[in-house]
């Protein structure tokens, strides 16, 4: 994904980043570092990023499959079948797999749904992953940073138009009776009972707050990050989970917590707002916004749920960095993909600056912006065929007899 | 692909088709072998027809691709990586590709022209192969068979749309100035030298002759048999290609030739018609014809190439050999393509005689009929993906530094 950097020493060293990574997640909240944008940052940036990408990559859509809703691979295999491993200094282990009811009204419309009666997921979708960096991930981060990374809706379209305007209390974040509200479909996401029986009857909210802490622990002895990153959908769900974090502190020293959010939604309202700015001590949110995505204007407004007034706004939270993908040159007007997690990754490695013009710095692979889309422009068209990647056979699998059957998925703990 | 007899020797035994294959290639010209139809016949036109889909699946037609209009494979793997070696006993050794040019004026429309400057191929489309059995591939089919196999055109639906009607003469079959008349279209296809220089302005009709004469001359001293197998425009190919060998013997003592003909147009008139069957000596012709594929019907009639009159009809040749797929309780009828190869290959699998319905005999995986289509029925449908025979991620290969580049191509010799 980048470019290395060969040391005095001889080792591969991986610019500042090792170095400096408290001030790229936010210990001076990225004072300095945004406009222009650092180059340690940008690939920072374009690192988390791909790690979110990594859910996406691996999440089984297809309806007829008994596997939809689940991980193609397995988890010690996820980050490098989906090509995240190659060339990536940035090591990490994924140590858990966690979901999300499927079922929750507001979600029906946009999470997918089986086929088959047979289907080893019926209520619940694959959500993200829960992933510890390794030694060699921890000499390239400069920490042993636990990563949670949350993907956003494979149906965007769906989930845009029939977005929930609720808002709800936040009783499992802010206590019963407190003031702060945030998106009842969001909150429904994060905190419901994921009714699949094999999911145990836990919530993604328990799936992930265990894994951390049981992280936490196993590394009470090591410097320790908490880095939350989604997208789209994902992007409020990290936030809630990072809020959550901040809150409701799971073990006795709660190492610093970053969220960065890639074209996320807003999430609560006023209190909700106040109530993130009181937690900053801790918790550091950069919210990456292209100027031409319609969903991070999304919800404008709502009334509590079972309520009629007032109308209250939803305001963003977290310190925002805008860009503007469209002023690149390889990306067709017409056809790109504003919203979509490689056109924002390629849009952070052109950043020249809030005044500036659009220039690749290297750090992302432009033959990604053809992976799921179809929006490389002119002769930049040649780079790589429209929606390339897909898996060999659609997950058809030749049996030595002849035969085919679809074989789309890895056995490991759920 | 097919279903194997354990025989009382322990040892894999192919039911009765090395010791019929006379009779299965038409000898006796099929006499009471169609209606019903013979398992051993059933069995072995899903063969050849199996044969002919291994150059579908494994033709380049992506245009942003140099390799556009080539082989994906070399030589070597074909039948292995298109899913054609397992399980299946009729083994061949892949010894020729050939190619027809894209630039004909007729074949303008339906052959693959690359967008690239630095294309390979600029003016020729990769078309079929020669293949001969090897030693278990003899021991399952009777004898030493030289197979040309010959594909249609992947756009279909330009190819009818745009259907030549002309007729010309056919020197290099018949000679300068004899009565046969054929298709303009098809005899370029077969004749004209390829304009590329890689292919060394040779024909079609030269690389195949060339090579089933090496072929007949090095296995000599054995029982051979050349067949013919094509699909749609390549069965017209292959018309020509097995008259042309019956016409005009490469080799002093010329082996049976059999053509196996899956949905064919029409190539020739009324005195093609007639020299064809002057050659029923050796050359036995099995045409396969949907009940309701549009194909078969044309071209209905047409004038001679410089002429305007008369208006001659186009005639079909061999032996017709009906079907109807539309029997099948597998497929939808709104959604079926009743051209497709694969569906004739279910047609005949599921054929129960003129008078009958249609039942399968598991010649033929049913999950093939999605492989390029949407077509499976009802509950069907959860046995396949639509569509699902894909390469992985389009041919976008990961490299080591993380970035992906196309790399479609297995280099072999042209």
């Amino acid at each position: 994904m980048g470019s290395l950097i060969l040391g005095v020493s001889g080792e591969v060293s991986v610019s500042g980043i090792a170095e400096r990574w408290k001030d790229l997640s936010g210990s001076k909240n990225w004072e300095g570092l945004l406009d222009p944008l650092d180059s340690d940052l940008r690939r920072y940036l374009i690192h988390y990023g791909s790690m979110v990408a990594a859910v996406y990559d691996s999440f089984i859509n297809e309806p007829i499959s008994k596997n939809v809703g689940l991980c193609r691979y397995a988890r010690k295999n996820l980050l490098r079948e989906s090509g995240h491993d190659n060339g990536n200094p940035f090591k990490y282990e994924v140590t858990k797999y966690f979901y999300s009811p499927s079922t929750v009204p507001t979600a029906m419309d946009y999470l997918i749904q089986p086929l088959r009666a047979d289907a080893v997921l019926k209520q619940s979708n694959w959500m993200g992953y829960v992933a510890v960096a390794t030694d060699d991930g921890k000499a390239a981060l400069g920490r042993r940073d636990i990563l949670v990374a949350w993907r956003g809706t494979v149906r965007p379209a769906e989930w845009v138009k029939n977005f929930e305007f609720l808002f709800v209390k936040a009783p499992l974040i802010f206590g019963q009776d407190s003031d702060p509200l945030v998106h009842k479909g969001f909150y429904d996401m994060y905190t419901a009972v994921n009714p699949d029986p094999v999911l145990k009857a836990v919530s993604a909210r328990d799936q992930i707050r265990e894994e951390v802490s049981r992280l936490v622990e196993q590394y009470k002895g090591e410097e320790i990050s908490i880095t939350l990153a989604g997208h789209s959908l994902g992007s409020s769900l990290a936030t809630l989970t990072a809020v959550d974090l901040a809150t409701n502190p799971i073990n006795k020293n709660t190492p610093p917590i970053t969220a960065f959010l890639f074209a996320s939604p807003k999430v609560g309202e006023h209190n909700f707002k106040t109530a993130v700015s009181n937690l900053t001590d801790n918790l550091k949110i950069l919210r990456l916004t292209d100027a031409n995505d319609i969903v991070p204007t999304l919800p404008p407004f709502g009334v509590q749920e079972n309520t009629t007034l007032p109308i209250l706004s939803y305001e963003h939270v977290g310190l925002e960095f805008d860009f503007d993908a469209s002023k690149s040159d390889y990306l067709d007007g017409f056809k790109a993909s504003w919203h979509a997690l490689v056109t924002y990754l390629h849009g952070v490695d052109g950043f020249q600056g809030s005044g500036g013009g659009f220039k690749l710095h290297g750090d992302f692979d432009v033959a990604l912006l053809n992976k799921y889309n179809d929006q490389l422009k002119g002769n930049y068209s040649l780079i790589a065929p429209a929606e390339w990647y897909v898996v060999k056979n659609t997950g058809m699998v030749q049996q030595d007899d002849g035969s085919w059957i679809l074989d789309d998925h890895e056995v490991d703990d759920i």
